[in-house]
């Protein structure tokens, strides 16, 4: 097939400061040039020159007390036993603070330390030295001192200083006009509007808010279909208006990838293809004296090249430093590999378990943005590197705050709707915590625990031998260890299929007929050992179930499969069923328990989850999904 | 003076609880009520409620390829030695990345692994299994599942995440309205229109950016004298239409102080000063249903103050955590005091010297904004605390990043207009860099060197033995170190007096005469030694020169107290003369040299300084300013 270029695979520093370069040759200038704004709208702008004070501050000699305002030489001999008498408005004026000194008058006596004598006469017992209690001019700025330096960026106060020093027009950089070009004639407008074939235009908003927030003014310009003059027309366009032009999809070498080619005919393809994932298929060039981007489209590797290459330029034109994100060191709880010749970004949730702050990795396609949403932070890995081993310490880069991270409860394990009920509730009545939960299966969460990877594992493992719930499992893994369960809730498992049961389907027998197609959770979960133990029971043989080995990590994501019709049946609890409009034949009562190590049981941010499961709002709210029962939840399940 | 009342000193923590439980009382709600606002205008918005994705994303299953899409149990027997052969348009349909799998396909096999047989035929070699190259519906979220919790400020991939869970009007709690109320007869709108006995109002504009860049809506209104009527007047109107109302000036217990009486006419005043320096002349009430600070008027315990109350109050309305700043352990360079019964705010400038990471606290005037905006972090010195020791280990709170502090050079002592562009220059060459410098005086400056709280000192100090510059001063003071010395520049220091010399000054004798005020520079700075030499030389007695007490601490003050007429004359540096319009009678020349100790000498920062100090353009700058040399600046001293 000859319809594909390969790409190059260019270093990531190396691609930028390529970029860089091909842009300096055509002649871009940075910073911007300077504008001049008023200083009441200053707040955030760059500086675009030193900027010098025009009054000083204060602007006179003033009082720095309520008081009277003296000759200090006329009470040169006051004391207790020798009182010196001033007359009102001769000797002695009244000033409250800020007022200026009246010529001829150089201290102030505090107003505590004055007697009246009479009504025109004012008595003091104490001598007032030069000066004293009086504000010097210029204290805080003097006129022609520098009040900011060029290419600062300006914070509130700094608005006040300004002011102070009598500036009320100072020259900004001028802010970068960044036009974002969405494309694909899948993409649609309205975010209602998903369906088959269908998908919603998001990655041209989320630059947009990237380069509004590192100081751009992004202009995104209509979704233009995969067509070549199309995207031409509306390119051309954008290179006459703007200092930085985006092209958001097309950038791959599909049959109707047309970034690179619209860039090379106007202009010049300086590098195609980044050594870096998600974000390889990207496209960066000049045209004429604009420089030029095109992003991957699928989200993830959207915003991590947007990132990388979008957002330095716009810091770049505006004069500023790069943002450095807060470096923290952790320790890698899962083993993570990367592939040499590409700097990888893995996203991790962090939280603090036994004292040391653990990095979960978290899923890696780059269509996941959610991996982003959720996430603590960021882990890179350098090109050269293969990846690390599990328990590794390194530094990630974090996106919230240290005390973001310090306020995770760490919940690894199986995956269930309530727990991010549970989360929200817990952050609503305790704004410190939030709860970070990661979704690898029961037994997974289980391991997570004994290898100290997680605070709370979220379980439920029914026993093959006995049907027993939970225990025989956590009895088994965490043999050693001092350990707790508490009760979440028991839910109603059973087969998910679509609304109106187009296919019949009432048993798990019906499971191996040929006509219907099943759709499997992955191996480690509770649900496929549910599952598995359900078709082994009737005697049944697994590879003639049709899709058994199709697998979906979550139960809402075996709903969607299902409810979409990609499949016809799935194991899963009724929740999820309900949430995606399916039809549910309930199959078995399950238990899923909160697991811990005892030393988290009595923690400040576990005592809280307990008084939020115990709470009746929680309780109604998550047994309004369906096939829950809380009755039980927070209370300890005791072990005899 | 019956006009006090004595403010009472109420502790910070308890102030604030205090004021809010008596704004629970009068049944405020936090967080505000939600309103419906489109996605794409969500950015930093606060989630009021729990957001659930309305569909799938992605809504189908695709491609998460370019290739074909196949029947997986067609291609089962597929080998090199058995090519399965695929009728294009009916066994294989062509996709690209993103296309939906077309209904009763399950597989995707990629591009390259194809071979063309024939124009309507395809052959591939190797089987495809179910799902292979397929993305599953969902695979980011599922229909149902939580997008992002309540209370949560939106981000830019937020919004891209939202859009692709089809949302398009999201609930996010109402920006909170805070009305402010800039009050003082003597302060003038006109940023120009400073001078005797009117200051530009300029706290106003601070808190309306402080509520600005905390989320809340910011309503200025007009500049009220202080007259209780007006105030009245301009309360009332903010109180209906505000979530909270400050009141700017008038808090203290001056004549003119109307502030809390308005506030008790209203309502109730439950704390009127607070043990917070700067600050403390603080109003906290409620009146109805709407919170209302009163904030001094000096600027830095205004900021201040604004910082502990309307900030928290702000964030607290939108159902946000309070912003925590980051951290930072730091030695103290000096010994710092504080008041039992006050949290006390130290600014201060932070650096690494010799490894370790340094902060010297600046001047604590609560009117000296600058401070701040110099400032790198904050220390807070607890009420029960009576000060530091020089050399403390605290944790301070940086206003900035790491990076900031980690670019910043410290320099300490004299003070020289021209360091300020040096610090520009330097920044502007080298972005990551940045000047700190502390005026102390010379020979703070040299102190500094040795108990390692500086990088680098600016010293210009006369020998009154021999009369050479520096040197003697240097290997005094630095005897058992290896120290390094750098010209910065020469520059002629002389007699500051007023425009045409009214008083006909010619010489330093002239400083005795009885017609004349002095004002004078700070012990300890080389213009203060050279000062005392002058006048020691010609026999004269100090105490006899009118204002000889008089101390400000820079060139630039000496000049504008004469500039201003509060002075008749002034011993300083010809370009603060220059910029403050004054006339110059030359005395000296000097040499301003940079010390350091050797091991900075070599580091990226000072050959970056170096750098700068020998470029033509920062020389031919500097000079600008009148009464400077800069021919021989970076060259090394050499020390025979």
């Amino acid at each position: 097939m000859n319809r594909h270029v390969y790409l190059h695979n260019t270093e990531l520093k190396k691609a930028f400061s390529t970029w860089l370069n091909a842009i300096v040759d055509a002649g871009v200038e940075f910073p911007l040039p300077g504008e001049y704004v008023s200083v009441l709208e200053s707040l955030g702008r760059v500086t675009a020159e030193d900027i010098f004070a025009r009054v000083s501050s204060p602007p006179y000699v003033s009082s720095a007390m309520d008081g009277i305002a003296v000759r200090s030489d006329m009470t040169a001999k006051a004391s207790e036993s020798n009182p010196v008498r001033l007359k009102i408005g001769e000797d002695a004026i009244f000033v409250d603070t800020g007022d200026p000194i009246p010529q001829g008058f150089d201290a102030v006596i505090m107003i505590e330390d004055v007697n009246e004598a009479g009504a025109d006469f004012l008595e003091v017992i104490k001598p007032a030295h030069p000066w004293e209690n009086v504000r010097p001019i210029g204290e805080d700025i003097v006129e022609s001192e520098m009040v900011l330096p060029v290419f600062h960026e300006i914070r509130p106060f700094d608005v006040g200083a300004l002011l102070n020093a009598g500036c009320s027009q100072i020259r900004v950089v001028r802010k970068p006009v960044v036009s974002i070009i969405p494309t694909g004639t899948e993409l649609v407008e309205d975010p209602t509007g998903a369906g088959e074939g269908k998908a919603v235009e998001s990655n041209s908003h989320v630059v947009s808010s990237m380069v509004a927030s590192s100081g751009g003014i992004p202009v995104r310009l209509g979704l233009v279909p995969d067509d070549l003059y199309a995207i031409e027309e509306c390119f051309l366009k954008a290179l006459e208006s703007s200092d930085m032009v985006v092209m958001n999809g097309g950038t791959s070498a599909g049959r109707e990838d047309f970034t690179a080619r619209v860039i090379s005919a106007h202009g010049k393809v300086v590098v195609h293809g980044v050594g870096m994932k998600p974000g390889k298929p990207l496209v960066l060039g000049v045209c004429g004296r604009v420089p030029v981007v095109g992003l991957p489209g699928f989200p993830l590797a959207n915003f991590r090249a947007a990132e990388e290459f979008v957002v330095p330029l716009v810091r770049r034109f505006l004069g500023l430093e790069q943002v450095r994100s807060r470096k923290v060191e952790v320790f890698l709880a899962r083993k993570v590999f990367s592939s040499i010749g590409f700097e990888e970004f893995v996203q991790v949730k962090v939280g603090r378990v036994g004292g040391r702050l653990v990095a979960l990795p978290m899923k890696r396609g780059s269509g996941v943005l959610m991996s982003l949403v959720r996430a603590d932070g960021v882990l890179r890995i350098p090109s050269e590197v293969e990846g690390y081993e599990k328990g590794k310490k390194v530094n990630i880069e974090i996106y919230g705050t240290d005390s973001d991270i310090e306020g995770n409860i760490l919940v690894v394990g199986s995956h269930d709707v309530s727990l991010d009920i549970l989360g929200s509730f817990l952050h609503r009545k305790y704004p410190r915590l939030k709860l970070a939960s990661a979704h690898v299966g029961s037994i997974a969460g289980i391991m997570a625990l004994k290898e100290r990877e997680a605070n709370v594992a979220g379980v439920h493992l029914i026993d093959p031998e006995t049907g027993e719930y939970n225990i025989p499992y956590v009895r088994r893994y965490l043999e050693n260890e001092d350990f707790a369960i508490f009760r979440f809730a028991c839910r109603t498992q059973g087969l998910i299929v679509k609304k109106g049961n187009p296919k019949k389907i009432t048993s798990v027998e019906d499971l191996a007929r040929s006509d219907v197609i099943f759709v499997n959770r992955q191996r480690g979960s509770g649900t496929r050992i549910l599952c598995d133990l359900l078709i082994r029971n009737r005697g049944m043989e697994p590879s003639l179930v049709r899709g058994y080995e199709n697998e979906v990590p979550t139960h809402t994501m075996v709903a969607a499969t299902v409810a979409r019709g990609y499949a016809d049946a799935g194991l899963g609890i009724l929740a999820a069923a309900h949430a995606l409009g399916c039809d549910f034949i309930p199959l078995a009562e399950e238990r899923f328990d909160l697991v811990l190590l005892r030393d988290f049981a009595k923690t400040e941010g576990f005592l809280a989850v307990i008084d939020v499961l115990k709470s009746p709002d929680f309780k109604k709210r998550v047994e309004s999904l369906g096939g829950y029962d809380l009755s039980e939840a927070g209370e300890p399940v005791i072990l005899e």
